[in-house]
């Protein structure tokens, strides 16, 4: 088992990552440990891995709460609902949640766990890759406003995160792709080395090899342990993860979240990034097609292929949550394994990137 | 003007007391460093303070929200109506919630500040005497739910707390009294000076003598700023200011918080700890009667006038959110100026502390 440890200011805890890791009784009730547990899944979820979890668990009060896949249950509502649902419950401040799904069950349950009593502990059993290599370390979490989306969180730490690789032999193959832009990300912005395994790997990690998904893994981890450490609050280097992130929310938010899954939109907005800071002079134009090339072997796109308006996206960029003051600011890329903070950057600039 | 420092691990402020203070353009504009605000306040406060607040922010961009006077103000789905109207606003990273009014206000606008885009700035402007000198200091921010009171919430500490004891001249004076009840705790816990002080000044105090209001909301200000900067989050020390809360707060259940305002509860609950500690032998009476008679100089309650049930009393204290494993813990007294962090109590202790 490779166990990773992310030591930020408000807690520190380690990231399990090992095949088969969800059926291993000693791991789980390590993980869990707490009399009074509550599970926040998605029904099929559940019903596949509740035996496992049951029988590791046994003796101690479980309740569990189930929401519908999809965007919808990542609500302000809804972490009302499950939050009536744990006072109904009797959770005290000794209850542990546990959140057992991708991206959408961990930014809910951590975003109800920090606020429940003013914060409960929860752990992190991710089952998708972008959620085990993203969403679930480092302890952001949110849920959606009608408004938009992420508007409402907090940042709360997990007590630990179990990542097993098996789950994914279930994962749809576009959402192992999309969780495989992440991955490119930290080779992209950290790691030269990461990026050439990845070039020599990437049929066999789309193939579900375990041993090449459990390094990918560790490694992508490993990169965000130690980028939330040096900075849990996003005060600056944490921003570095952001990178592609400006443009892929533009394509997101441009396609209503509908045209793109969010790994998608970041594939196609690294790319519109590398051609920005080749226009700055900043980055040769051989790595980004080096990086063009291994997304399209990780089967993700690398332009837009929806015919969003450039003009359209500039406004949506221009809207995003994290430009302030009305500047757009964007990570420039310094070839493969180089990056830098946000700048801001001039509009005619961002439109010449999205059209080229 | 005084200015006392809180020094917590998550953030350093200033709680500045003075008279006139709310009509002082150089303090609000130096508190209100922002330009973006976003004012959240009943109607009557507003109509009040708004020309003062607007001609010192005068040019920058103001947003104003309304809630009904009361505790219903202070629940879950307010807070997300008004999560929803900074959106509205674009409010940003940047702006600034400015908090006018009692402790409903500061704790309803301390979430919402903590949680939209994981935390945005905010200033506590205090105008009753319980959140001078208790909720506007410390971080504790919390929400209702239909399933119980301050379920829901995050440490988020301000960053400035503005008190005009000028604001108490409008204040009902039941609400004045109960604010006295956690005003006397201090003293009780931490400050036999500081009780005799109490005892020379409780006839001024109720005449809304300024200068000793003052004194008295900045010598409280200065026990809180000490005993939070020590524990900000309340795994020690800071359990010391739930001093006779433990009893109060099952007056207060169990008259569905109709019976008693939390001040008045909390002034029945400190007597009935000085019981309970008499019994254990650990307090003298004579003190029990000083505190006593210094209660009712302040004209407020020292006994249950409801005839509320000893026997549901105690299954209310079981009931507490703070009471873990069905044990109830309460903070023993040492007579005037010391007490001690809670320890469990047998049920029959409990309810002869009731009886007497």
């Amino acid at each position: 088992m490779l166990s990773i440890r992310v030591a930020t200011p408000s807690r520190q805890y380690l990231v399990h990552v090992a095949e088969g890791l969800l059926q291993n009784p000693s791991v789980l009730e390590t993980a869990l440990a707490s009399d009074e547990l509550f599970v926040i899944s998605h029904p099929e979820l559940w019903q596949r891995y509740a035996p496992a979890l049951q029988a590791a668990t046994g003796g101690k009060k479980l309740s569990v709460e189930l929401v519908p896949p999809g965007e919808t249950s990542k609500d302000f509502t809804v972490a009302g609902s499950l939050l009536g649902k744990l006072a109904q419950a009797r959770a005290s401040r000794q209850t542990m949640v546990v959140a057992l799904g991708g991206g959408v069950i961990g930014d809910l349950s951590g975003f109800v766990s920090a606020c429940y009593m003013r914060g409960i502990r929860f752990v992190q059993i991710p089952t998708t890759l972008l959620a085990m290599v993203d969403s679930s370390v480092g302890g952001k979490t949110a849920v959606n406003l009608p408004e938009g989306k992420n508007l409402v969180g907090a940042f709360w730490q997990p007590q630990s995160v179990l990542i097993d690789p098996h789950t994914l032999r279930t994962l749809p193959l576009r959402e192992l792709a999309a969780g495989m832009a992440e991955v490119v990300k930290y080779a992209c912005i950290n790691d030269p080395a990461f990026f050439s395994w990845l070039e020599q790997h990437a049929e066999s990690l789309m193939a579900l090899d375990m041993s090449a998904l459990t390094e990918a893994i560790a490694r992508s981890v490993s990169h965000k342990a130690r980028i939330v450490a040096a900075d849990e609050h996003e005060l600056a280097e944490r921003a570095l993860l952001n990178f592609g992130h400006t443009f892929g929310h533009a394509l997101e938010s441009e396609s209503a979240y509908r045209g793109y899954l969010h790994g998608e939109a970041v594939a196609i907005g690294m790319v519109r990034a590398a051609h920005l800071s080749e226009l700055l002079g900043l980055s040769p134009a051989s790595d980004r097609i080096r990086l063009e090339g291994l997304l399209q072997r990780l089967q993700l796109p690398i332009k837009d292929h929806l015919g969003l308006a450039p003009e359209r996206l500039l406004e949506r960029m221009y809207g995003d949550k994290k430009n302030a003051a009305g500047k757009v600011r964007c990570i420039t890329w310094h070839g493969i394994g180089g990056a830098q903070l946000p700048a801001a950057m001039a509009p005619q600039l961002l439109l010449d990137a999205w059209r080229r």
